[in-house]
């Protein structure tokens, strides 16, 4: 098992979670701004060239973050960062999905139409005139997460979970491309305090 | 367990998972139109107010079309529509993840913003002014969905998985509303007939 990674915020979920769940993973840290992942040679791996990227010791290649997660805990279900019970996994992928669709596909989209526009453009279709109100689509979208840590220590009850991963990723990535967290979160900022 | 269901694409992915499983679930549809699912009942079980929704035995409430539908394969695992090991299951949560971002989320993003906006403005955060953007991503989503199916049978190799579903609710849905299938995605167009 190899995994492939970069900055970003999706390998640091990735990274995050390899982390908490307390494995070492061989890794390569590639330059995705030098463009290593555009070259040949890894898109015959991901023909979508982001990272981070698992191959396995069969060859198989996996992208996508939550499903290299996914792969990893089935692996080495201890700790459970997903979930011990299949109603407890039922619960955190219910709100990893609602943390993605909600907040980070938003603030990201936000974040390619407008501060990121020039570094994107090129690369992928953008949303220049639709970056305000993707932005203020996340912002909805941690009013209703913060909603959520009111009346609960982690996203998903009193455990660490791939849900609290993906938003602290998230978090630390949009504070750096100026989507900062609204101190009026104030349960987002007390969870964040407390990781 | 009790499922709640509504018509629309994503009540249609778990409808069409429950069927292609042979499962009987116990199965209420409710008037979405009417607001049946804003009311204060419906909203104690999923603060969201989307359909699907499973309720558990325990009184648990599972929304989210995909995190119902892991949760029956786990229930459930013969025959597999996610994956029976878990090389196969990264595989399927790979390409529902490149589905999804890649296409259901622009293009029912495009439609809220277009020929959806009078429904959908007074109710979420809509995009008006990135519709024809969104619609045109959908598109570069299924070009890239047409290359995957023109070395494969179903999305993810020889074997029809949850992948599959949600593509072909989706695009029966997008038919619907404006954003019928280009006649050029001819493997699409194959595998949809073959379905």
């Amino acid at each position: 098992m190899k995994l492939t990674t970069s900055f970003g915020p999706n390998p640091a979920v990735v990274t995050l979670f390899i982390a908490a769940k307390g494995l070492t993973v061989p890794t390569e840290t590639i330059d995705i701004i030098a463009g290593e992942n555009r070259q040949p040679g890894y898109l015959a791996k991901n023909p979508f060239g982001g990272t981070p990227l698992l191959e396995l010791d069969d060859g198989t290649c996996l992208s996508e973050s939550i499903a290299i997660c996914e792969y990893l805990e089935e692996l080495h279900p201890s700790p459970p960062l997903i979930g011990a019970t299949a109603e407890a996994r039922a619960v955190t992928r219910m709100w990893v999905r609602r943390i993605d669709l909600g907040y980070v596909q938003p603030m990201v989209a936000g974040f390619r139409g407008a501060e990121g526009l020039r570094l994107f453009e090129n690369r992928m279709r953008c949303i220049p005139e639709g970056a305000a109100t993707l932005k203020a689509m996340a912002g909805d979208g941690l009013a209703m997460i913060d909603r959520q840590l009111a009346t609960s220590p982690f996203i998903c009850g009193p455990q660490l979970t791939l849900a609290d991963l993906l938003l602290q990723a998230f978090l630390d990535f949009g504070a750096t491309v100026g989507q900062p967290l609204d101190p009026g979160l104030t349960h987002i900022a007390t969870w964040r305090a407390q990781l």
